[in-house]
């Protein structure tokens, strides 16, 4: 895992300097968030499930980063002070604290944008393929994804809604790009349809245990492990896995997602240990 | 013009609805400012310069239909108060003014994400051909082009900056995206490297004389036709080229870049008509 994480900071350094240099401040805001850290799970994910279907995942590595691209341009947004409006994150000032809203708002609109310009960079992919890399990237990200699911959560705020209603919710807002990332990795390894079917039921499984688990560590978590305040859930009045189910229901729910998670790979041999290893990860994570 | 316009719209229509099924308040803001009209200047040049470079443009009007998304997401983002705060757009209320600044942020962030969707989905191009377009978009939209020229403009407010700087800004800011438009077009039509060059040519030229003579339009302009208060830019604080120039130059140099449009396309026989006539209709627009 730490291994990994290095080669994607390592192909992100390469990547977001050398694409700047119109403008300085631009540039300075959109690496500032690119390079707070953070597990690069997006990334990660998308190599590994190229591993598992049987190629070499770190030969997309570039277009891994994209993911993180995009990933990164979503916690800009969303920190700003007309949507969570929040001060910290990864125990680091948001972005928009450092740059003002507008350079942040720009930051992200850049990030997003470039996130499509590296994947058209990418010249050892056939061009169908690297067409069907982007729809699924667009698809997941936009109106009926991860755009998608934060109006839901804006919405949701100040009210209860009930637990399939917060399915639907998480699995746009963060459930589909990790979907994505994982697709998007078997699509560069012209996996089969079955390899293609199961590695996405991991995906889905993996986004929920994901989830609740950032739920429960959002009450039970350590601020300086997290490197954001916990109980920003109950402060902005958001309805939780364990708001709405209590803290033991939703770590077995976890449990079981990670169990399911870790089944869909069966078909695999050891190629999908490492992915099997992330989901089960995720009921010990402390960040 | 008005044909291609009715063209443009209707092609809009068929694009929108059906890709905003999750959350209807993000798809009605979406189609909020996508319906506001506008003269649809960018999907009519590049389907302009298809047939200037031999082929039938009309064909590519759902990827011209892409670049609406994305100079729309472009708008909304502009008008947010964190940027221009600019309440009125086109006669009609800004899309914060209704819908609020978060889902006006979203809103603009799907529509730049469901324009690279859009491309992916025509099955009529060459993949290869369709990659060349999506990279054409993606780096004229972002942090070299729009996106920067854009951060330069916030920056510029309230200084003022000299008549190579105001170049520079707005041909990132706004020439870009018209640049994309023309140069997408002729790479959809398999132009040859002699054609890209003159339509590029045309397209730089055509930028700077619509920034020109929008910059007159806000001081001897009819708010009426303009559909926003004139004298914005001085309101604002807003190096333009008529304040740095006076009326009369930014009218010869307005003049001077249109008489280079017409010319850089002296190589095409009458299938550049359209756009010559386009770009010599900047020096009369009232809007």
């Amino acid at each position: 895992m730490k291994r990994k994480i290095e080669l994607v900071n390592n192909e992100l350094t390469k990547i977001y300097p050398a694409n700047t240099a119109l403008n300085s401040i631009l540039a300075d805001s959109m690496n500032y968030s690119l390079s707070a850290g953070g597990k690069r799970l997006r990334p990660i994910m998308l190599m590994a499930a190229a591993d598992a279907a049987g190629t070499n995942g770190e030969a997309f590595c570039r277009i891994a980063c994209a993911l993180e691209f995009v990933h990164t341009y979503s916690l800009i947004h969303d920190d700003l002070p007309a949507m969570d409006n929040d001060d910290y994150r990864r125990g680091k000032l948001t972005n928009h604290k450092v740059y003002g809203d507008a350079t942040a708002i720009l930051a992200g609109d850049a990030l997003l944008t470039m996130a499509f310009d590296i994947i058209t960079s990418v010249n050892t992919v056939k061009p169908d393929i690297l067409l069907k890399v982007i729809k699924e990237l667009a698809y997941a990200a936009g109106a009926e994804g991860m755009v998608g699911g934060q109006v839901i959560d804006l919405q949701s705020e100040n009210k209860r809604i009930n637990i399939d209603e917060l399915r639907k919710l998480h699995s746009a807002k963060t459930g589909a790009l990790f979907c994505a990332a994982i697709r998007i990795g078997a699509i560069l390894a012209e996996a089969s349809d079955e390899q293609l079917q199961a590695l996405t039921r991991y995906a889905k499984e993996f986004g929920l245990a994901f989830q609740i688990t950032d739920d429960i560590l959002d009450v039970i978590g350590d601020n300086e492990k997290i490197g954001k305040p916990v109980g920003s859930d109950e402060k902005n009045h958001k309805s939780t896995y364990v708001s709405l189910l209590s803290l033991e229901k939703a770590q077995k729910l976890a449990k079981a997602s990670v169990d399911n998670a870790v089944q869909a790979l069966d078909i695999f041999g050891d190629t999908a240990d490492f992915l099997q290893s992330l989901a089960k990860y995720l009921l010990t994570r402390q960040n």
